[in-house]
């Protein structure tokens, strides 16, 4: 593949990692990012050590970023030396997005529809290109879906639920059903130990709160730090998830996988300790065309952390995704879409 | 995706399978099959029950196909009332080839450049299409590599290595990467028990005898059905592989995951039992972004056959390499380079 751009939308726990993660991609190139302040674009490739560190502790309780660390009294991308600070810091990417071959989403979707608006607002623009978010909840799908017309019609590509679980895992689930004529059962389970910290994780933590039985994602985000970590400590730092609205199902039922109802998700965060509560597991039981049942199984190590497990798949499905839209292919896809299937 | 249509070069264990398997894949629609005294060719889709029930039995020593079963004076392929007998199957094939979108080369490789050779003469005609194998020998690959300016010339996108292993495993290799930023080691086990026997898979027998210490591919191909029969007695039908010159290797380096030199394949067959010697599993060890090592795992459920998982991932990787071939993009290519790394 030829070199490509991408622009960073967010510089919050997962924004700042896939910036780290992509300095071992050679073909990868940031050339723009922004938080709520400020946004940094150099077409040349932006200095990616310098913005990490103006931005080093920038995270904010909501996932975005705000006033903790200062530069020149500015704070989070505003405070790095390539960027100038904003009050519209989407407007800008987009307004720079010619040539920018691909955007990944790294801020947190506390509305349901807010990243289907975002795509709706690149398609506005006519951006071509792709668009990656790491995206959980299954009902996203959906609303992605609405506004695939006007995706196609703007040349966007867009890969939802590239991270970790949809995501990396997702993938591996459809790879692991390559044995298989008929997929039963996908059952995922995962098990994070929060190593860069609760603190560096804000946004993750509170969307996953959104996840327990009496809470959805209005409560959790209308929640204050103080409530979120009097929730933390009755739970000693241990929150378990069953049956979780993941969008894993939707997108193994969309490419064909499996039904949607027959994949379960369920997890274990603990924020308080690097180690892993529980192995991240995929479970794929289904029957061979020789007329066998059996499970695969996909397990990744205790010690990598729910970090790298994010941002190496998202950045693979993000090179995908450049693929597919270089070849004309618009519109919405899902992790398990661009497997060898 | 569109139909694909499909022929396959080849009706031993793995050629009749593979038309089995790809009848519950509706986009798929086999078109022409051939062996060495038969060819059977239908735009509007081969009768596949018929197909089988025609060349049941009929696998011959060297995995081709020989005068094991008799319709009417015909054997094999020949024997079904959709073929015609023929001299020069695969020639047929390639005279009838303008339509069909991809090829399945379900030969066994006894000379190395076999399969490089037949790539070349579906060139030298001019195909642009799909050419998929599910060949095994890391030197291979460097034979067709040497070729590539002709099959680009021509607009073929040939799927190199596309069964269980490299294949299967080497695609699942190459996303249980995806955690780690600098791989370091990649271990594949197979287990093998052939459920469907070994009178049924004897081109596959004889082709991993020629893995074994003191065999090449020369002797293996030089060997009697005796005198296979007395090797496989002295160990029980059990035989263990250690170190084998499996294309993984080369085929991971060229997707960029590690060095050929970090991958080693071993197995274990028993052409004695149904039941795996052992369960087959990839172990990928390698370092994250953020400085841990670990070693993520793939296990397929001895429950699943060798023949199970050839087959499905084969015919994935022919979708993969249509979508590859119709973007334009055409030469050689691993599994490993069709997924979202």
């Amino acid at each position: 593949m030829d070199d490509v751009n991408f622009a960073v939308l967010g510089t919050g726990g997962i924004g700042r990692r896939a910036l780290d993660v992509a300095r071992h991609e050679p073909a990868l190139t940031p050339v723009a990012a922004c938080d709520r302040n400020g946004v940094a674009i150099d077409r040349d490739g932006l200095d990616v050590d310098e913005l990490l560190a103006a931005t080093e502790g920038a995270v904010a309780s909501d996932g975005g970023v705000a006033a903790v660390k200062q530069h020149g009294g500015a704070t989070g991308v505003a405070a790095s030396t390539q960027a100038e600070p904003t009050g519209a810091p989407i407007e800008d990417v987009i307004a720079a997005s010619e040539g920018i071959d691909a955007v990944l989403v790294a801020l947190p979707n506390f509305e349901h529809d807010f990243i289907p608006r975002l795509a709706e607002r690149f398609a506005d623009a006519e951006y071509a290109g792709v668009l990656v978010d790491v995206l959980k909840r299954s009902r996203v799908i959906g609303l992605l879906d609405e506004r695939e017309e006007r995706l196609e019609a703007s040349g966007i590509t867009f890969v939802c639920g590239a991270g970790a679980t949809p995501g990396f895992l997702t993938g591996a689930a459809a790879i692991a059903a390559q044995s298989f004529v008929d997929v039963e059962e996908v059952e995922i389970r995962w098990g994070v130990g929060l190593k860069s910290g609760y603190e560096d994780n804000r946004g993750t933590v509170r969307e996953d709160i959104a996840h327990l039985d009496g809470y959805d994602i209005e409560t959790a985000r209308g929640m204050s730090d103080g409530e979120i970590e009097a929730l933390l400590d009755e739970h000693d730092g241990v929150l378990e998830f069953e049956d979780m609205e993941h969008a894993d199902d939707v997108l193994l039922e969309r490419a064909g996988i499996c039904d949607a109802a027959d994949v379960t998700v369920g997890g274990v965060l603990d924020v308080r300790s690097e180690e892993k509560p529980t192995t991240t597991t995929v479970r794929v039981t289904g029957r061979t065309f020789d007329g066998e049942r059996g499970t695969n199984t996909f397990a990744l190590d205790d010690a990598t952390s729910m970090e790298a497990n994010v941002n190496g798949p998202a950045l693979g499905y993000l090179k995908a995704g450049i693929r597919r839209q270089r070849a004309g292919e618009y519109g919405v896809f899902g992790p398990a879409e661009l497997m060898p299937i």
